[in-house]
């Protein structure tokens, strides 16, 4: 039989396992919320917020002479076994819950609490040598603690979607190096419009991604604004004049975070905008990233009867019925991801739309589709890389025959024969399935070498000087 | 100098234009609502509802012996004038409002009221013969009579819906009809697959409208059910006991719609659920539009470096700077209604969700949305149908060599040798360059009648028993 | 050290821990696809319905004389197995995946092919005896497979789902049974607008729940059309002509649900509709259940200055600062599941949406956000009915006064004494701070007993005659 | 009858209206795309920035020897009538379109062609002297034009919204001032937290207002980002080396916005990014814009059974039955808008996320919905500033009431009695409906001087020292 110890709330006594860190108020929350099964020890970054967040308030509280050295030496030991990793199977309650994340501040405290009785001497739950709320949560509420668990994880998360990025950026770069001499047929709207390189091609998706880096950093440095010192609205009730700023100074050098403390305190508790700006540009990433693996599926379509430009490395068997048959299967994931993202997008925009006077309740199905977007984002990138880019290769002779045969190198001669002229030879190559080269040199249009020098590749992929 | 009447609320008086058949309500709620620019009398389908609803109420209150017989003969006699098409520059309200269709609803009670006064012999404005509210509205509620409006005019524009997909349907199931003989290889994953017709490729586009022309009547059924007789909240306060049934039947005789009275009022009159459910159908039309338009892009892309297995008409010049381009630009139109279509449900689902206790402030901006969609979806099949499908040629020939040169018909070989062995084929035709056929051949794995036989485009297209 | 086995694909050899009954493919998707860290095992529903589709093509198979009574009877028996919930460990694939269900379906295609081998008496990889794709996916193809295991699936989701609301209905109806004689004002626009029961407002609740629970049923009803017979791309390549109806029949055997086959099987590979419709129908749901607690939130607000007309029961303590204060965190929960509903929707449409030709590849994301979409609603309809409906208690002296100090239930003299009169009554109201009775009375507008018996509560909760 | 001109494209020959400034492509593409009924003559936003990049293309052109000074001169004058608001009734080409905006340029060509033909004496049609493509679209295509002309229209619009906001901003503060020192309850999930001043309630307003302006102003900054020299795909086809650089020179003096050219023109020719950060932030305004509606309804609830705390002005009869009644109608109206944004956001990451290769062509759909957000968002925060927010008052009375009956003010005593009595408190002063204060001291847990500094309001509202 398992041994229990008894713990207590506003609404009465329950028992708890006597091995565990969390108490009743965990307890009242995995009964409350047994929703998507999946408890908050699951994001690593936010249980270590969480305990950088304690860690911070007990060293002001103690600057501030509201807490005694004992405890903050035990306070701070709990959270930095939690912030190594430590404890985290004992943050319970679901993902998504309500309570505007009180179920998850409430959770921490027991946990840090218990952990510290217990470096104190003491036994779990006895809460007269350390209390949960009264001292782990000292100068604090839910209402500010949570919110800033969240931005300090999403900061985190935000630095680990760049650097997925970057190296993205660096495989596509690279490609776009290798294949700069390759020309080929871009298109518009599917059809074939003018030459370029697939270099070209390959290097503004590196640089697309560098622009979403940027994008992502602007969004990150506006998650540092915290609201520690609010309390409950934001008014600061309970806490110490000088407490925002000794605890933001104490959670900056924790956690090496350019963290500032928000100007409006009322504002920033209530306030679910970053969230909302930063999911949205996770969603610019999504709608990006899917774009590049549209782009990529069409371009290595085939293997025979489509564009058949590039190669994908076969990772897999495409099918269980046909035989050979390779798919473009590490796209088609980032694919979904993006959608996925796109859909969490969603989520987070109606949680914080929901938001009433002086708290936004929904801050936990933020949380919970901000950090799937952000991990996920990451993976995809992974596999992307790794997986995909890195082992494309071009299918040279092809893509030479697809300019060689193309109509769309009459556009070259626009400033030469001008636009009416040359649609009248683009009819005529396409309606009799000949080659505009020929037409010109047949109809005598253009002499043989000025075409030719309009024609050469190096002129036809960047801006040039008219040709006498 | 404009003559002018003046016209009084509980705000006070005001001056309206002594020809507006609109009146202080109007006036006020134009003021209050100067938002899209577009009033709700461009909504010929939600004008020709609301004086229908207001022509079955003085009959039913008539009926009821709550209404002289002279007053519902001029209330009868505007409103078929406007559900004629008269009179709808009166309808001046934005068709964004706050109010939860109230400005609407006093809007068609003012002009109704003034041109019945004027039927009545009297002047504009002299409301002691006829009121609109006490008349006009009389045993009514903007909360029942506008949803009902809505519903009405939903109904009628999902009719309209139903019929523009049908003709489009038929454009399809023609073409599949037409193509029915020409062999090519479907793709799965943008990847060739196994051979089919272009005729059940394009039979399937008609089949999978038909099941959305089906869907669509579902939804328009379930929106016939109507709330006339609740009034202000559902409890039916200051209607007869008969009433509601009354209303409802001269609201049957006159529209034709089989409106039926919903069972509990109360529920009714909050509830948007009908019109989630309706744009919800209607987003299921749009996405499976979309893929049909992205899918003739890709079968039309080209001209000669794409799959270029189709010919859709030329409708304009597609560049105005590449000579004889011809772009897709029918297809794309239809793209973009759909993405608008999906947003307007995001829209009608925020709208709905925001509902509060016993009624739903937002449905002026699920009308707004719907009857967008609606339209815009109308105008998309239209254009598609006439200015593509119709028009849509198969070039035979690049087919044909597609399925030659394919890969994937070893997959009609695995009843004979085995997955295994036709994956270690499929690899060598892959890497060599070379046919199928031929290395069937050349390595005996089959005789060559037998393979011709299993070969053969009549049973590569649909099931088969085994052949000896 | 952990013994192999070795496995082969068309990318080489692989070694694969001997006693996993999952293959080579299966390994390279779990490589390929770390992207959510949830096996496809997670979802029982999903891999019961593969394991049915398995026996039902064996048995079809064997009918037809394809496959030997001993490897049918393996196969059988393996896949009752899994049916029964064992094994299930062994789906090892992420759910996000790319390859469009071909990782699930090989991944099941080789449990159950070692599993069989074992049942036969040979060792796990022994597959020259039965092999995953010649013999366990013998008249299949991915493309048929797992969009008929989604729809199996999902339909056993939505009962599941109905049956939650179903519950959850009951406890409205039995609140509105509790509550029907208790008068409340009526809101509109947050605004008192006419007297109702507190009985009227539950009973809705429940009524609106049942109408959710029709559409579900039509939508499930939908979504048992399948496409098994389809293979590859719905031309039944490598089928005999009897086993569409032969693998038909053996499914609805089997699971005991009423599934048929598409007339098209080319539209029905590739077609989404269905899944984007039953997404609809739980967005839907999802509105009202969100509008539903929003309303419970409202009412219950307080507890003094607020709404205050009902309590919530207790389940936690609601801060961790604020002494004794108890929140709606049950309803609050549910808001948040269906911002994630809505959310998964957006997924859902774009992966339909973004189908290609024969096949969308994208289903594995829909089926991702469909299964969180409808175990996330079935428990949050279940913590909602339990933890709070069931213990919804009404403050009677609070609603009684409402109704007793409102200006509201003028609306009810309007047949009396006209709409402008009882305007001018309810401003002079307002602005007094008086009642709306006392006034009738002292301006002499109605007799006593007149008055007394229109303001009857029974009068002023439904249709009624006009009083004389 | 009308008189004609003919005119002649790569489809054959058609009559035009002989007054017509526009010619044959915008004859096609009007019948090609008869979907909203709204031109793009209707954005005067976007008809001037297109007139402004073809007076600079002009300049540039003539500047670098590539067109005479009679042809320049010419267009620019017709360019700069049309910037000052003549011919826009000429852009008749709808806003939803095919073609990835080649409509839109083809008309602007056409009229400024026909507009400068006249300017030089010619009449219209006499595409000899002056050709719409050969000199009006000289170095261009609509490939960099269109979306230039989307960039810069957006660039006016974002400042007009940013405008709107920090005037709305402004009612808020003011309020916020002249509410500077009423006390009342804040509120956290609808149940009554600690006390603050309805100053900073409604100061955070006019904060998280600010905020957005910065968002915007970034978003802003973004969108400069302009492409023109790319042409057709960005590779600067038919482009002199000088031209871009001279072309963005040019445009930067005549509309005076600080344009930059993109480091990558074949990145910068299919990106939509840039649409879907300032979507994105657009959606964020609106999220925020609906939840202070939200706030704003719920503060006005009553008249007598609601939170009735603030009063917005009268604006309208509420009610078309109930006598009296005064809804929310504005802020309704800017919730509804907000729905519609958050729309507007998801078409155009569809939209976005549908760009193919090098170009997206559905930017047409991009530009209908972020312009028809950008004119709605300025027109709800017009209407909700001076119809609205300008003309709130506060029932004293009542705030005051509300925070002498609360039991959220035994959170300033945790500090000194701790959370567990103050729990205990709480719960009794919620149990018996007696006040905290008379429990405090007949408990005598603090002696009534201490108690008193510790509840002046001066002190419950911002953070404080320890009360000894």
């Amino acid at each position: 039989m398992t041994k229990t110890r008894i713990e207590h709330d506003l609404l009465g006594d329950r028992e708890v396992p006597a091995d565990a860190y969390w108490g009743v108020h965990s307890l009242r929350a995995v009964e409350n919320f047994p929703i998507s099964g999946r408890p908050i020890g699951e994001i690593p970054e936010l249980i270590r917020a969480l305990a950088a967040i304690k860690q911070a308030a007990a060293l002001a509280n103690a600057d501030l002479g509201l807490l005694s050295a004992e405890r903050r030496d035990a306070i701070v030991a709990a959270c930095e076994e939690i912030r190594a990793g430590q404890l985290h199977d004992q943050f319970v309650v679901d993902q998504i819950q309500g309570g505007a994340g009180t179920s998850t501040n409430m959770n921490a405290n027991e946990v840090i609490a218990n952990r510290a009785l217990e470096i104190m001497g003491h036994a779990k739950g006895e809460y007269k040598y350390l209390h949960p709320n009264e001292h782990v949560n000292m100068s604090q509420s839910t209402n500010d603690v949570y919110p800033t668990a969240l931005r300090l994880a999403s900061w985190r998360g935000l630095q680990n979607v760049i650097a997925a990025l970057a190296s993205l950026r660096g495989a596509f770069a690279e490609k776009g190096a290798e294949f700069a001499e390759i020309l080929k047929m871009g298109r518009t709207q599917l059809q074939e419009a003018v030459p370029m390189t697939l270099g070209q091609e390959f290097n503004a998706f590196a640089i697309t991604i560098g622009e979403d880096e940027m994008r992502l950093a602007e969004a990150a440095s506006l998650i540092c604004e915290i609201n520690l010192g609010a309390t409950a609205i934001g008014t600061g009730i309970t806490t110490h004049p000088d407490y925002a700023e000794r605890v933001r100074a104490r959670l900056a050098e924790i956690t090496v975070i350019p963290v500032v403390t928000a100007p409006d305190l009322v504002e920033a508790t209530q306030d679910c905008g970053a969230f909302v700006q930063v999911s949205g540009v996770l969603k610019r990433v999504a709608v990006k990233l899917s774009k590049i693996c549209n782009d990529l599926r069409l371009l290595s379509s085939g293997p025979r009867a489509g564009f058949n430009e590039i190669n994908l490395p076969a990772k897999q068997a495409g099918s269980s019925i046909m035989p050979g048959k390779v798919n473009p299967v590490i796209p088609e994931v980032v694919n979904q991801v993006a959608f996925e993202v796109i859909g969490n997008d969603m989520t987070i925009t109606m949680a914080a739309e929901g938001g009433q006077l002086q708290l936004n309740a929904f801050e936990p199905v933020i949380a919970y589709s901000m950090f799937r977007s952000v991990s996920h984002l990451i993976a995809a990138c992974n596999t992307l890389e790794h997986n995909c880019v890195r082992g494309i290769t071009a299918n040279r002779d092809v893509l030479k025959e697809t300019v060689r045969r193309s109509i769309g190198i009459v556009t070259a001669l626009n400033p030469y024969i001008g636009y009416a002229a040359a649609t009248e030879l683009a009819t005529e190559a396409h309606l009799t399935g000949r080659g505009v080269y020929e037409l010109v040199l047949e109809k005598g249009l253009l002499p043989k070498e000025r075409l030719d020098a309009i024609l050469r590749p190096e002129s036809l992929t960047r801006p040039q000087l008219f040709v006498n």
